[in-house]
């Protein structure tokens, strides 16, 4: 079939060079992801995009579970009292939570939030919980929704509500706390690769970009194809602030009362986003074979004839049954159609059986990632759907790691980060001074976004880049979303 | 080990003959499966409670997506216009929401409430969805929290929020709906009994019974050890009274504009409080295998003694191995102390493992249901444990089954009916009226609970209990939580 036929079909896509943000909107549409709904900065997560969140929660509960942690349930509503127990925390929140005053027909005593975040009602509770250190650690993840009232929205990315996990961890001991903060990190990092292909910088947050009511706080953050960085997960080592708000306490072996030190971690929905900014092309999505719904597409070509479709279901069975997601499209569309409709929604690879290959008994298959055309004999077959799903998550991870290292840049004056950020990462010595960050956010649009740790600083400068004064720690700098 | 000694753990547990109750709420706090939370109403869902929710979630998921459904995700927030559309839909939810006035600080334009259900704003999406009858049937389910403002709340039973499966589907044909929602029921029926052990009555819910804004609703219907009724998932055939209101329409094969018929289906955390009002006795939760987060408690006997713990984990990987979700209790608790712990919360088969049965190379095996104890040769471990699950689920099955209908009595005259409902489930002849059915709930404290399908009808009488006209169909009546 004509590339240019098959070119026409996607024209109501935009392109990546010319409309980004245009290119981002078409794909989550038309690749049937999500939708808008009545409600202002609320999305509706459709069955395609929420399938793939559901393969990304079984993977990461699965990573939560093998590092110790349970999942619980705690209540979506926080008393207002509650949530200003700890003061930066409320300071940082208040501001964008949405407010229940009314039960039924009722105006209630006291107003309560919709939960932004659950460290109050989670600590109120681990302070009954937790009485001894026999009772520690205590490691409970959440699935849940959150609401935080967000100004300007784009599906995924910031929605007023939107889906997560957050992990809650007590701990005996400060470093018992800073070591969980580590370790979820490093899981966040290794799920973002190993299952996302996305690869992502590691490092801490500057105090400006913690989360409220942290200590510290650590990312992973990744590189769009905008240049443009995605904060994709955060853990969070909250010392024992939020344990001295909320009387969290345990008996040492020794008998004395002590403060609990607590984390928190979470990730959300906005990785799907990220998902779709590192890997999709001009054709639509191209989804990382752990997360696609549908692996394997086969398409039946010239389907009216004999065995074709027999065929085509055989092949169904044989690799549904080894566990791979497959799906036969049998529909009264083109082939052309067809071939469209699974690159837009990022099929890993595509099936082609026609009434030549039974004869020749093989298929022809091809990538969605390189576009690559394969004649595979069907005896064959499933060792090279494995081996083709393996080289397509390879393959993507690796692309998206070049087109990183390709954007990131060293800068020691200001020119050279402002052009740096201006489609990429950038690295900086930084003083670690707010006023250097504000400073830099209003000449050059970028943020702060982690700095590494000490094992992988390398020092560019002995100065910080924007107020020259000694520097010694390099941070990354980009524009985010 | 002395069984005085073993009973004096449990003291602090009420009987179910004395307080039932009571001994719920000791239950499901003692075992550890919920708390009570600061919010009023709401409760916590501790991690054993929730890893029971998890388990049937995905046993219920498996379901549903074998019948053809998919998963999605739709707001929480429901803006009060939209709720307001289907005019009995309004009128039996508006009581019992809870508004949301303030999006940060500010007031909004039209207050929006928590979804009590999602019927509203998941047909005002599928009023842009279904356009053709290519896009029909439309089966999705939503796994969601909702929010309902309950005056009385019992944790698991009636809470303002809780978490439920919410299924939505619309179809081209009124017939087409009406079987939706009569497989649905089916699956619901199977699920009770084949993954809780609880045998369930199914059948219509009267006029005032239903959903409000349903055509038809049908329930699962189960009976608790103390003779009342438990409302454990429902079905409702929504004729095109949501198609209308929120306009679901598609352009027919012929060509004509035509309205969708839509069905709706739910079940919830509730049937948590059903699996341990049915199965559990005075020693706390009996949980069946298959929603069982421990189905093996190994018990270490002597475990100081030279080969005790390294048989104890041995036999927890050749278990776990299989598949099978165990755990090793190596703490430095008593052996006494652990068989309580483990009877408390419901674990199916306790293994104790010691010197002398090592010797032997055999285990004692105790089951949970009927406190039989077993020897079982170490070769023979995996065979006797698959069988002895199985068992269990067949032994509080069949023993749940024999106590509902020891407890089901039919009534011809309101003296019969009023000692029926003292403690258990009454058939009789109802003329349908609603006359009547308050008056029956004002004489003896029993609501309808569901009147069985042509099938299932038998012919006690010819006359309403009530009002004694002509009467041509049975129904069940008890009391409800």
């Amino acid at each position: 079939m004509a590339r240019q036929k098959e070119a026409d079909f996607v024209t109501h896509i935009a392109s990546r060079a010319h409309d980004f943000p245009q290119w981002y909107t078409d794909v989550i549409l038309k690749a049937d992801m999500v939708d808008y709904s009545i409600v202002k900065g609320c999305m509706v997560i459709k069955p395609y995009g929420y399938r793939v969140w559901e393969l990304m929660q079984s993977e990461m509960d699965r990573r939560f579970k093998d590092t110790g942690h349970v999942n619980a349930y705690f209540p979506l509503l926080i008393p207002e009292s509650l949530l200003q127990k700890e003061a930066e925390h409320v300071e940082g929140f208040a501001p964008e939570v949405a407010w229940v005053t009314h039960g039924g027909n009722q105006e209630l005593q006291e107003r309560l939030c919709i939960r932004p975040t659950s460290e109050t009602i989670i600590c109120s509770m681990y302070s009954k919980w937790i009485q001894s250190y026999r009772d520690l650690p205590l490691l409970i993840n959440q699935w849940a929704n959150v609401v935080r009232w967000e100004k300007s929205t784009r599906p995924f990315l910031r929605t007023s509500e939107f889906l997560w996990q957050e992990g809650h961890t007590a701990h005996a001991t400060s470093d018992e706390a800073r070591q969980e903060a580590a370790t979820m990190l490093e899981v966040y990092k290794e799920f973002a690769e190993n299952v996302l292909a996305i690869p992502v910088l590691t490092g801490q947050k500057s105090e400006k970009e913690k989360f409220a009511g942290a200590e510290a706080t650590f990312a992973i953050e990744a590189m769009m194809q905008d240049g443009k960085a995605l904060q994709m997960g955060t853990t969070h080592y909250l010392g024992d602030h939020f344990s001295r708000a909320y009387d969290i306490t345990y008996l040492s072996k020794e008998g004395k009362l002590e403060y609990c030190y607590t984390t928190s971690w979470g990730t959300s929905t906005r990785m799907i986003g990220g998902v779709i900014m590192v890997h999709g092309d001009d054709r639509g999505l191209v989804l990382p074979p752990t997360i696609a719904p549908i692996q394997v597409a086969i398409v039946p070509v010239a389907q009216h004839k004999a065995g074709v479709l027999d065929k085509a279901y055989e092949l169904h069975r044989e690799l549904a049954s080894l566990g791979y997601r497959v799906k036969v499209d049998a529909s009264d569309q083109s082939a052309g159609w067809k071939f469209n409709e699974y690159e837009l929604k990022g099929v890993p690879l595509r099936l082609e059986v026609g009434p030549k290959d039974i004869e020749k008994d093989q298929v022809v298959i091809v990538r969605r990632d390189t576009h690559d055309k394969l004649f595979v004999p069907i005896p064959q077959l499933a060792d090279s759907i494995d081996e083709l799903l393996k080289d397509v998550h390879a393959t993507l991870l690796a692309r998206a790691l070049d087109f990183r290292e390709n954007k990131t840049v060293n800068a020691v004056t200001m020119e050279e980060l402002a052009a740096g950020v201006n489609g990429g990462f950038v690295r900086a010595m930084w003083c670690g001074d707010r006023a250097c960050e504000d400073s830099i956010k209003a000449q050059t649009g970028a943020t702060t976004r982690c700095t590494p740790p000490d094992e992988l600083q390398i020092h560019l400068d002995t100065k910080c880049i924007c107020c020259g004064r000694e520097a010694e720690r390099l941070t990354y700098f980009a524009k985010a979303y």
